[in-house]
């Protein structure tokens, strides 16, 4: 009975640790998504791990490094009008280990001009700072596509 | 000077260990090559965790499940000729713990008409019958892209 009630405590114990971790990590990205929608590029990047080792690719250009990320950002979104508003869905926080994860989800930016969308893979480790990303791939998804359904 | 000896030696298991978990990975992917080359997509597919949950993106398409992204491959990839002949190059396997790890990596296809190339994201973890890929996000480079230097 004494084993029950102590594996019944530490599943409970390891499930509650594993939400609040997923928590975490939910709230560095609502935070980039705040601070993008502030126009607020530094603060955005706060999320990604300020080293030289960051790895970000999107639509086939790499980037390696904080700086570079964020004057590859500055220079691509120059101007509120070109930041538009960011919305992030349907996102999935998958825990690797009590200090890893990888989060798959998509985007969106609303602009006057244009509504480009697409896909994400992020991992993140956490730091003593907190969780932060250490790769992003992102995928644009093609203009010219065809929705159907499948 | 014992603890020194303990250390070193502990340095020495834990980055040994790491080395053989990387080989281990770089071996699957190396199968992967193997198998996709010799026109064996059941084989290559061997790589990937067989389960629902399996995630795979590339070129902004979805497939959720193993079985869905079998038949998308043996569908897009039906000839010899279409799979022509696969290549992988700086690869970088990121282990995250002794169970998960992360690959990012350049893929090309080498193919009469066109040749196709890219990078790729994987996750990879560990399970009782080795690594497996849980995760993949490829992106294919625009085929209308200037080559620039950065």
């Amino acid at each position: 009975m004494i084993r029950i009630i102590v594996s019944l405590f530490l599943m409970t114990a390891w499930a509650a640790l594993g939400l609040s971790q997923q928590q975490e990590i939910q709230s560095v990205l609502d935070m980039q998504v705040k601070a993008w929608n502030d126009g607020n590029m530094e603060r955005y990047m706060d999320g990604y791990w300020k080293s030289d080792s960051l790895l970000f690719t999107s639509g086939g250009n790499i980037q390696r490094g904080w700086q570079a990320t964020l004057e590859k950002y500055k220079k691509g979104y120059s101007t509120k009008a070109k930041m538009g508003t960011l919305n992030f869905s349907q996102l999935g926080i998958n825990l690797l280990s009590q200090e890893s994860a990888w989060v798959f989800g998509h985007w969106e930016l609303e602009r006057e001009k244009d509504h480009p969308r697409g896909v994400f893979t992020l991992i993140f480790r956490k730091f003593s700072d907190g969780w932060k990303i250490v790769h992003d791939h992102t995928s644009v998804e093609p203009l010219q596509k065809t929705k159907t359904k499948k």
